[in-house]
């Protein structure tokens, strides 16, 4: 028996993450075009687009387990994606700056038949910032590829005071219950594989 | 001028939390014989702690900005630190699963005659975990030098929902605070100490 499983995101903090479950997989980005409907609310955006990617993949590995997300930060019913340019950027940590936002994350995994679809919020509350921290901060080139212009996990750290949630669905995977979510969908664990010689990838 | 941050503590995951703030500093972790006062509550357990920790080190480093830092684990008023055995560390994990527990870190900054000490506490909420999950993970090692017998940033990411606080108070120092607690004492940042010619270390 073979047995894949694949993400569908080229982020390395999701590759990072589902790394945890000790489980051999392959990285395969969805190169789908994403159909955003700008009417839904960010909770069923998150799920459609996370959905989207997982299918997308899906369709060329029919026996995989195939796992999608997609990540928004929010302020005030205001979608703030990955910033366009460092002016974007400094002004969306300039939002966040001494208030709180919320992040959702949604995961999709497909396989054979069956979808799972869920999402995390979390709420995260910045320190306020100074204007000289957001002008290195940018400097450094992380906010550019995050949601929201900022990585929990990197420099970004130093903003936080507090969350209410997943961390790591802040992150960019709620690794804990995606792992739950994959077994109850009928992945073997790394035990199960090694007893009855299952072989992934 | 010469101005010498220190971390008072043997901690890699401290260690590696304070290496955001981009500042050279040295680890010497205190020897000091720990004196724990049992009538005291966690927050001033752990506050005393940081304190004598940091204040040990202090002594031998007069002009230098010491920080201690000490954290524990709280389960329904039950004092959880590092588990002295594998058996301890499975029991530990079984109180855990599928509750809320609190999570403790006192940090304390010594710089001449200024002393700074707080606390934070961050509340993290285990999904149930199964027998063979404890097991495995107790095998793997991770528990053992960690109070509560897990490692958020490590496998133990897999069994934690959600968490409400401070996430690098409970990898070991909350960072964000530190970091601005630090600067309020006078330790100068990254591009202050490049322009006035600052050396540190």
């Amino acid at each position: 028996m073979k047995t894949n499983l694949i993400l569908a995101s080229a982020s390395p903090r999701r590759k990072e993450l589902l790394e945890l479950l000790q489980l051999p997989f392959e990285v395969i980005p969805s190169m789908v075009e994403e159909v955003i409907d700008e009417q839904l609310q960010p909770a069923e955006m998150v799920q459609s687009l996370a959905q989207q990617k997982a299918e997308s993949v899906a369709k060329e590995h029919q026996d995989a387990f195939v796992i999608g997300s997609d990540t928004l930060v929010v302020y005030q019913n205001q979608m703030l994606g990955k910033p366009s340019s460092e002016d974007e950027a400094k002004e969306t940590l300039k939002v966040l700056s001494g208030n709180t936002h919320e992040v959702f994350t949604g995961v999709s995994i497909v396989h054979e038949e069956k979808i799972q679809t869920f999402y995390e919020k979390t709420a995260v509350t910045f320190f306020p910032l100074e204007e000289k921290e957001i002008e290195e901060y940018v400097l450094s080139g992380e906010p550019m590829d995050k949601a929201g212009a900022y990585g929990i996990q990197g420099f970004g750290a130093l903003f936080v005071k507090e969350i209410a949630g997943d961390y790591f669905s802040v992150v960019g995977l709620p690794i804990a219950r995606t792992s739950r979510e994959l077994m109850k969908m009928g992945l073997p664990d790394k035990n199960t594989m090694l007893k009855s010689g299952t072989t992934l990838l």
